[in-house]
């Protein structure tokens, strides 16, 4: 723990965050940290738009490389996921500086297409863990403030709790890690447990997404999969006749990576911490 | 054109076939070659059922190879796509024999998971075209006929309308093809056309997926991308501003691949043939 009040930058690399996101959020902090109010400041592209995205690529890419180039920042913090990171990474890892290192980078889903590409650029701080946006769904305020305890405090409660055994970890959405196998984002992830959680797609996409994650040989050198929550599954049509548990069980077992059960992940509120690379102690 | 009447044996490595669909491709059939009306053997396996598939995973590669490894068939026909070529992609490329090599090869989407992985081991008979089922659309008897067509008589008029330049091509549906990157399916393209075709897909899923596609180091040797119909787009929330064909040129121009323009290939009774690795004449 440190007594230093700690500095946030928030951006939207991806779509839009809602108008009454920052107010809670702050409000939020104040009640956790009252002697030692994190300065949290939310980067004005982040109510910016542009079609689909949070501004266009150019503007979301500068916000990033605001904050993350920053020294006076200590963490970069995601506003919340949607779709665009891919749009902005090349930019972004293109322009990153020395100072962008030494930062903590939060955030998830959409996230992991630029998190994929810092960690394989050697960044530490990455994790993966609730977004700012997060306040808004039910019981939201403890997510927020499980990733403000991270943020502020790097609290060992907040991680996922398999992630203090002291393996190398990495988490995503299933459907983006598949979307940035065979690219300059592919980070290394031998001898890694890999944590894949899943929102929105049917279970044939499931099977499918997992087909391609598990087939790609860099990823058969994890150290193994655990399987996170899949949310909102829509209706296979017709019915798949396997659970995401058995799909997921099923591919571990055919490509020979290590099923090493479920994590506690996912697109909800009791989404926990997973650092990139592992827990390395609290402490900055 | 050849005389000889043309054995041609039809399964279904993903999804189910309609019950209705042989008797009415073998209706077509005569009514189109009344003097050499083509044999055509719809696999009982067409219509077993296992969950969301055409029967489980052993019973559907040992149908395709039953057709594929024996020499009295001249081709081998996709009863429909769907979902689930990935799953017996790997068992059917381990046991294909010589004889499976000396035959012609048709169907489209999901098939492109077992075409990819056919192309690269040096499968020169394989063609994007229309599937059996493709009959049951309306005015689904030309894209059967077309079908037909390519598999009798490797008619030139079948073609997609840019294939006779000459020039080597491949043709995929775009999620699939993002789905086997980085995978041993991942065919050379290098100095193709490569023509991308969807269904179903949100524009901002569209989007992603063209990242993924031109992000591929491989990919980038491609001659060029032409962008066949996407259809049935479910509306994009927020608006997603841009075209597919926006889309698409924005991932050509940033990635350095050629964009050459739309062809005439997608989910519709009007999907031309497009011969992996080009057109190289009639007869067999």
């Amino acid at each position: 723990m440190t007594s230093r009040k700690r500095k946030i930058g928030v951006v939207a690399p991806a779509s839009r965050m809602s108008t009454k996101v920052a107010e809670r959020v702050q409000t939020l902090a104040a009640a956790l940290y009252p002697d030692r109010t994190p300065q949290i400041h939310f980067h004005p592209q982040c109510l910016a738009s542009h079609g689909h995205f949070a501004g266009d690529d150019a503007t979301r890419a500068r916000a990033f490389l605001e904050i993350a180039n920053d020294a006076s920042y200590d963490a970069l913090w995601y506003a919340r996921g949607g779709y665009g990171s891919c749009r902005v990474a090349e930019a972004i890892l293109d322009r990153l500086t020395e100072r962008a290192r030494r930062k903590a980078y939060l955030g998830y889903s959409d996230a992991g297409m630029l998190f994929a590409g810092l960690y394989r650029a050697g960044f530490t701080g990455v994790a993966h863990g609730p977004v700012a946006e997060d306040i808004l769904r039910d019981g939201g305020e403890a997510a927020a403030g499980r990733a403000l305890a991270w943020l502020v405090d790097a609290a060992p409660e907040t991680l996922e709790p398999t992630v203090p055994r002291g393996q190398k970890t990495a988490a995503f959405n299933l459907t983006i890690l598949s979307h940035l196998l065979g690219t300059p984002l592919q980070p290394d992830l031998a001898g890694h447990v890999l944590m894949l959680e899943e929102v929105g797609e049917a279970m044939y996409r499931i099977d499918r997404s997992l087909f391609h994650v598990t087939s790609n040989p860099q990823i058969r050198q994890v150290a193994g999969i655990m399987l996170g929550r899949c949310s909102w599954i829509p209706a296979n049509e017709p019915d798949f006749a396997m659970t995401e548990q058995e799909v997921a069980r099923y591919w571990c077992e055919r490509s020979g990576i290590p099923w090493l059960g479920r994590a506690d992940i996912g697109h909800d509120v009791d989404n926990k911490i997973v650092p990139f690379g592992g827990y390395v102690g609290a402490g900055a």
